[in-house]
């Protein structure tokens, strides 16, 4: 116990990196938006959502390095696009893989060992400075942590054709970004797939990782069906 | 088997039901909106949210027997809202409990045993009638159905201080009408309260009835904080 402590309080006062990664994972194909762009290329306040997104971890105050992952169809798209906005900031851009889990464990050979790594959805882009250096704060002291919100909804779980009530004060909505040491998200991305996939944090999980929370926010909604764009929009007024 | 085959076309053929109702909780005292007006008395283009909600049911086919539960140091204020915007749909009033269990199960006793009976939060005024038509054939059908959608986020579940992943295609996040044979609605609500019931699905569920799903739409949300309603507005559009 007391070498617990000891360790907790050197974490605090010793932060183990100050060397900032954010991936940012541009996937989907836009089928659900009834739109021939997909949804991180649509234009949110006149500019592309994914460079909102770009620009509101450069804005954080670790202001990390960027790695962006795209589908490479869509590379010269973006290319163009970007010129067309004047887009300069500094970034890596990544060849995206079949699955999401494979975009990122293409990124993660580009982040040292040693560093922080935040992996974000492109399609978030009204996260806040204030969320992302909480999230890297957080994971620097506990390893790995998602940022998610309490459901204002009642939650119900299918099993065996029935569905059963859960608990909503035990249910968290995870968001990204998702934020890690860097060591411990590439140790559990030598892991094979596995279709419980969804996010980095399960596959942190299946390494054997605990996974803590730190508050989000309902705002850095992930830009789905077409009138989103226009409900974040009205919540950047 | 050919029995039950059997019971359910007849189900089908003949519903048990052509007498509906609807309560409207209109319950909290608008502490989260940072309004000193609760949120189902905010205009909504104009109109109070309370009076959408209403008018949508009261536009569904069925045309339900309304009843709304609102708590009685509201009422006088209500009766002056509803005049001064001409609200004229008929509509029987009841008092709220101190819980949300409490205040359906006194609107319940208004409701005669071979209805159908559709419980909604006054606060979800984006209610469409075909969402309502369709849970009341739903609940006619089989007893017992929650409006509900699937989860855009990865779920994670905090169990003692951990949390763990949810497989996210198990898991409905449920809003409301939820709809039921009032006869199965009136005899769960006999049995004591209990704290786990956040809801009428979990009233009916611990009573021993399977819940079944209708499809949602994200739209039904329910009106939390003061950026809701420009969104509603937003969305009517």
């Amino acid at each position: 116990m007391p070498n617990e402590a000891a360790s907790f309080q050197s974490q605090i006062s010793n932060p183990q990196s100050n060397l900032h990664y954010a991936i940012i994972v541009a996937g989907g194909s836009g089928t659900r938006m009834q739109a021939a762009v997909p949804k991180q290329f649509l234009l949110l306040n006149g500019l592309p959502v994914l460079i909102h997104t770009l620009q509101a971890f450069y804005n954080s105050r670790p202001q990390p390095n960027l790695i962006l992952v795209l589908p490479q169809d869509y590379h010269t798209y973006w290319m163009h696009l970007s010129a067309d906005h004047q887009f300069r900031l500094p970034y890596q851009l990544v060849n995206g893989g079949s699955t999401r889990y494979q975009s990122v464990k293409n990124a993660l050979e580009l982040v040292p060992a040693d560093a922080l790594v935040a992996v974000h959805d492109a399609v978030r882009p009204l996260i806040s400075t204030d969320i992302i250096e909480e999230a890297y704060k957080q994971a620097d002291l506990q390893g790995a942590v998602v940022v998610a919100v309490k459901s204002r909804d009642s939650i119900r779980q299918v099993k065996d054709g029935r569905t059963q009530s859960l608990l909503r004060d035990e249910i968290y909505l995870v968001q990204t970004p998702q934020t890690f040491r860097a060591a411990l998200l590439k140790e559990a991305y030598h892991h094979p797939y596995h279709p419980g996939f969804t996010d980095d944090a399960s596959v942190a999980e299946q390494a054997g990782h605990a996974i803590h929370v730190v508050e989000g926010s309902y705002q850095n909604f992930k830009i789905t069906f077409p009138e989103d764009i226009a409900i974040a929009e009205l919540l950047l007024k």
